[in-house]
């Protein structure tokens, strides 16, 4: 490799590391509710409704860093899991928090000096959603899932009890701020799915 | 949504097609060879091989076009299936190139009009591995197979049969065109295990 041997081996543990993304279920399934899809998968899904929707993101997002965080969103659950949105609490919020940052540490600890602070920052942007690109890659991060239940009977939503009020205030909240026609547009069919 | 319900209906239709990548299984496996891999952890898996490896790409190869090809490139699969690499003969080729162009036109044609078509043009771009960010994403997808085998005890090769002579022909060319430090940098790997 160009680059040595040091980083060479760096970048390849990191890359069999986030191999371990695929082992981790969601509490969403596939559209034929037929398993519970992975967080590996999901995030593949949520880079092609990147792609496919990126016309509609607002003014100046740049939707090539969108899909890079998006790529990463969710590799701290390599360590932390995923915890299900109906499933959070105020009183978690801190510790899961805390375990998904040590998370994120590790992981791109991996990468080679200098290759991995830019990747962790990507990250923390995203987790903070006070930028335009953040807030659009949780708008799509939101509004997967929802597609996912409609088309599947609702798995998620039944499995932890969800209103209407419940998907509202934690999903239709994030994506009417940066997606709101997406919002309007799904938010009367999770309203009689669900009412 | 603010293009018309036709345009969210088709868009809708598109993604939840996608979906059924997630089912699609591959001859390579996890890691830890506990399962298959999927197609649609693959495509994730390989745009964060192009997020990380990125600087290695020969000058002038964007990036941002590669990264999309990668999520796209295995949806024919939804309809032609995959072909093992090691699987792949001259007399398959034809019908293969055949049955993927038609999934191609199926897929991308439930795009709204004029939104398929630069996605269709992306997909035929990295089949014909004529460009250097098309060669790029080709050299990826040759890439992260042998590091699969390689961490799993090289399932797909046995399954196959493969020698170290038909890894080099099939994935070692493609990577050597566009990435010849990483074939220098894992060929002795493969030479060692399969020899
Ligand atoms: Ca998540």
């Amino acid at each position: 490799m160009t680059s040595g041997a040091p980083e060479t081996v760096a970048r390849s543990a990191f890359l069999a590391e986030a191999d371990r993304l695929k082992g981790i279920d969601r509490a969403t399934t596939l559209c034929d509710a037929s398993r519970h899809e992975n967080s590996a998968e999901h995030s593949w899904h949520l880079a092609l409704y990147a792609l496919v929707l990126g016309e509609h993101a607002p003014e100046g997002v740049s939707l090539s860093r969108v899909m890079r965080m998006l790529l990463l969103h969710d590799l701290v659950e390599i360590d932390a899991g995923d915890v299900p949105i109906y499933a959070q609490t105020a009183e978690g919020q801190a510790e899961t928090e805390a375990a998904e940052l040590a998370a994120a540490t590790r992981l791109f600890g991996l990468l080679p000096e200098g290759e991995g602070a830019p990747l962790l920052a990507l990250w923390q942007e995203f987790e903070a959603a006070r930028t335009p690109d953040a807030q659009f890659a949780k708008a799509l991060d939101r509004f997967q899932p929802p597609l996912q239940n409609l088309a599947s009977g609702g798995v998620s939503w039944r499995a932890h009890n969800a209103t209407f009020e419940m998907v509202e205030a934690r999903v239709g909240a994030p994506i009417a701020r940066s997606m709101p026609a997406f919002w309007d547009h799904i938010a009367p069919q999770i309203r009689d799915f669900l009412g």
